[in-house]
Formats: C-alpha cells, sequence, structure tokens
C-alpha cells in the first residue's frame, strides 16, 4: 500500500509534515507547498498508485468523492469563484511525483489565469472521425 | 436529469451529433470539437449537473470509473506519453457549459504543452499556515 521511496506516501504516514486539510481512510488532502493560488490543495489516495490508470478500479470512488469533499470545504472557507481540477498523467504532462495527485486551485475572477485547455496547444492533423475510429475501431 | 437548453443534454439524447467515444448508463465520452491535442476527449454525465461540486455523490463513483476507462482506452489506442485531465468549475476557471465534463488531453514528449498549474500564477500572499485556519477553522 505504502512506497517507502515516495515522498507523498511519507506524508500519509506522518513522516513529512504537511497542511492538511482533509483526512479519511482512503484520502489525504494538504495545501501544494508551492501554491498556484490561495488555497491550492493536493488530494491523493493513501493507495500508492503511480497515476489514475494505476489506481484499482475499487478507490476510484472514494477517491473522487473524498475530492469533490474537498471541493466543498474550499468553497465553502475561501468563497473562490471557481476552481481548477486537474491532474497531470505522466510525465509528459508534467508530473513530477509519481503518486496520483488531483490539484484543486481556487480561482478569482481578474486572477489572469486560463481554462485547462490551455495546457497544450497540439491540434491534431487528422480529422476527429479519423481520431475516433483510431480509438474506437 | 435532462436540462432541455443544455448543449451538452442535447448531445445526450443525440439532438446534437458527436464523436461518441464511449457510453455507458451513466456517461457518455465525445470528442472536444476544438481539439487542444489529437484524441482531446470530453467525459460527462447523463445526470445533469452544472459542475462537480453539484454532481449528486452517488454519481461521483461511476462517472470517475468511466473517465478512468475512458484514459486507459485513449491510452491503448493512441498511445500518448501522458494525459492532461482537468475540470473547470466555474466561470472564473474558463468553465463555458454548464453541464460537468472532464477533458482529457492526450500528451506527448515535446508538444510544447505545461502542468494543469500553470493555468494560473496567483500566488497567496499568506502563509500556509494562515490559509489552514481559514479551511479547517
Amino acid at each position: 500500500m505504502i512506497e517507502s521511496d515516495c515522498l507523498f506516501c511519507k506524508i500519509i504516514t506522518k513522516h513529512i509534515s504537511a497542511q492538511i486539510v482533509y483526512e479519511d481512510d482512503h484520502v489525504l488532502a494538504f495545501l501544494d507547498i508551492n501554491p498556484s493560488s490561495p488555497g491550492h490543495t493536493m488530494v491523493i489516495p493513501k493507495t500508492h498508485a503511480p497515476n489514475l490508470l494505476a489506481l484499482p478500479e475499487a478507490e476510484v470512488g472514494p477517491f473522487f468523492a473524498a475530492v469533490q469533499h474537498v471541493g466543498k470545504m474550499l468553497s465553502k472557507a475561501l468563497a473562490p469563484d471557481g476552481i481548477t481540477i486537474g491532474i497531470n498523467q505522466g510525465r509528459a504532462s508534467g508530473q513530477e511525483v509519481d503518486h496520483l495527485h488531483v490539484h484543486l486551485m481556487p480561482r478569482w475572477h481578474g486572477d489572469g489565469g486560463h481554462a485547462v485547455q490551455s495546457v497544450v496547444h497540439n491540434p491534431p492533423k487528422e480529422g476527429l472521425d479519423d481520431i475516433l475510429k483510431k480509438i474506437v475501431g
């Protein structure tokens, strides 16, 4: 369940301290040490999984129930105008710690930020129907 | 369940066509018509909910199980080096359609994109402990 050389597992086992926002049997949430915005929180599963695709299916429901709960906590406490919720899956997307983490970044009108779609501009050369064929066969 | 004036509900009821990647009782996934990257897919719940915080708790598990499943489909079909997974919650975060949708944007090394944390640079003026106090009391 716990990987001894994983930074986030060390936060779960309390060998590394963090500002803990929420904790239950499945999940830990803590403030990002390099916040992109006030209240920037990360939610992680207590089961070590390197990324979302590797999270055991039985953990997916409880994990995202907690993500929703933490979103409600941030919303109530900080009254942001919105929240960007995002996951970097894999190095090519910017993932740095190989333990699944969901970023919740409270957003305010006029904060100068963008939508999640802005993280990459790599429009496909093929049409949508051709791409669909590759995916669904 | 369905809002008659909601664009995404019209895709669910098939009054508007889309390139459908995946469908089950709870969820529909289709290609984004303005793709940020090849295979850019949106996953939506069939229950109309304006955003993640408003999604009924009982729907959260099945919804994200499908998000994980669609991530695996994209991974297998397109062999990307990563995936950016993101939700814009509220206008201030860039949400344009008020029906919860998760973006899955396949990523490749050298695609020029960034991590999800890059969507906003609004570092807090307060320290983390002060922010934590606001959230957990």
